[in-house]
């Protein structure tokens, strides 16, 4: 029997989602919901940009297209805070859907968002439905993947995680993103506006350091520019020397002054290898590297498909990627 | 508090791990139990090789060893052979005591022990209290792992998993182990009598099939010798050009003739480099390598111990690595 899924928010990561269920097997899309007005009322098949009607019509409300479609399990991919999009978990909740979201802070909900965290908790035990927050960074490449290389170690010292990716041959709001193209001042702006930043080293850091019991008492999340050292372009722009061709950023946890986890990202067009790589310093030490990295939009889109079956599974409540079984494609049973 | 342990089978792999509990925070050792006389009676400390007592006394009998000892956890380490090992986890069963087993056969049992894995199931219900095989190898180089890559993985086409060691760095048991030294007749003679071969292979492919919701026609497992091209030598032995140095060993699974699943291992004296690699056909396709593999005896017994507050905190039944949340270094809570 098919999954019944509901989409909720249509972006690109949202309409990533969208296409993966659309072609695998196993799963029915029955709804869908966007807030943009240019997107409700038409078919998801033309919204999502697929070469075919979905016979699925884009609805403004959760609850009304809950109780039209009376989906198995809600696909939530529409911000990165969760206080954002509290009230669309608690209105899927309050229909006892259960949810899989790539909301970036719901992946391992840290500090100020405890609170939050402890309400989906409750809300989701009082559903009697699981809910979890994973995609490819956070969710995976950066914390529960070497939380798992970890597994067959005999001590662990510290954890150093690179992802490297050269960004010229990504999409263009991808370079964008990174602040390719600007001047240093211009980066700096759009920095301290919180517009250039990956969103969910802390909730990595944290997710590695509670799988070792390590006690932090700081963690860091600091973005730096990349400037190129000549100049380099892509498909869809030129960066001349001395501006910015991307971004560094690194989350680092540190107990009694020593980092014990360190996740260093950089992307940025040019770079000559685009990797995914985990250090542990340890016994015995452990040195992975996936050449070409994990593909950013594909993945995360992947692992929240995959992540599917593993919720309507689990037992009620917020889980993370440390609490599901280990991760898994999923092409139907 | 502690999480008291019971140790089951006082060989290499029984010793690596109770050396890893007697140094590792979070664990009391309580309690050993060994079959071979010279081992009963004496201190678990001087038989495990450390260099002091630990004040707990080799058992001969199970029952007895739990009725005095009162553990949490039984870690089991006696033979490959899950029909070998039945007696020994029915009798911890009876006493209600969770069991982390190194038994090759445990981790994903397949085949002709699909009805003891029925069994065992049903009395861990009964004593309400859960049971997992585990190890480096099956139970994760060759399985666990490579299901994890694909979480991220739109698509899943084939799995290949390579895990190549250079046996010159490795003890002499080992070596012995993989046929080093033998004349290719020799070494065919050991094959035919099954003491010179890896066993797991046929688990782990049903592992990653089942993951994958494949349903394989075949599993194949051959065993070739790897001949020497030129004299090789370690520390303790040499191998004249000609001979044999060590052990190619391949598990395929197939689907109408396609090898969906390939592990290929090879282990020999003078390999160039030694690295565990996963790669998944697919989209996205990945390949991750880990330099310098993934330490056979250690990491084995680090898996187990590392397994211990997983089985403890799982639903009672008989559980595999694909059932319990992902693999995690423990250092204590």
């Amino acid at each position: 029997m098919s999954i019944r899924t509901l989409h909720i928010g249509l972006g690109p990561i949202g309409n990533g989602v969208v296409k993966q269920v659309a072609a695998r097997k196993g799963f029915r899309i029955v709804g869908a919901v966007d807030i943009d007005p240019a997107k409700v009322g038409r078919d998801l098949g033309e919204v999502a940009g697929l070469d075919r009607r979905l016979r699925v019509k884009v609805m403004a409300d959760i609850a009304a297209a809950i109780k039209a479609t009376k989906p198995d399990v809600a696909l939530l991919c529409t911000s990165s805070s969760l206080a954002r999009v509290m009230p669309e978990i608690e209105a899927v909740l309050k229909a006892r859907v259960p949810i899989v979201s790539t909301t970036e802070e719901l992946s391992y909900p840290a500090g100020r968002n405890a609170r939050l965290a402890k309400r989906i908790h409750d809300l989701a035990k009082r559903a009697r439905v699981a809910v979890v927050g994973t995609g490819v960074n956070p969710g995976y490449a950066m914390d529960a993947l070497p939380i798992v290389l970890t597994g067959i170690c005999e001590r662990v010292d510290r954890i150093r995680v690179e992802r490297i990716q050269d960004a010229s041959i990504r999409r263009l709001p991808f370079q964008q993103k990174i602040g390719a193209g600007l001047t240093p001042a211009q980066f700096q702006a759009k920095v301290d506006a919180g517009t250039v930043r990956h969103v969910g080293l802390t909730e990595s850091v944290s997710m590695i350091a509670d799988a070792m019991a390590w006690k932090l008492d700081k963690i860091t999340d600091v973005i730096q520019p990349r400037i190129a050292g000549e100049r380099v372009s892509s498909q869809f722009l030129t960066v001349e020397k001395g501006q910015v061709c991307g971004i560094i950023q690194d989350g680092v946890g540190y107990r009694k002054g020593e980092p014990l986890v360190t996740l260093h990202m950089e992307a940025y067009l040019g770079s000559p290898e685009t990797y995914d790589a985990v250090h542990v310093e340890g016994v015995p030490a452990i040195h992975s590297k996936v050449s070409g990295g994990f593909h950013g939009d594909i993945a995360t889109a992947s692992i929240a498909v995959n992540s599917v079956p593993k919720v309507l599974a689990a037992t009620p409540g917020l889980h993370t990627m440390r609490s599901l079984p280990i991760p898994s494609w999923y092409g139907g049973r």
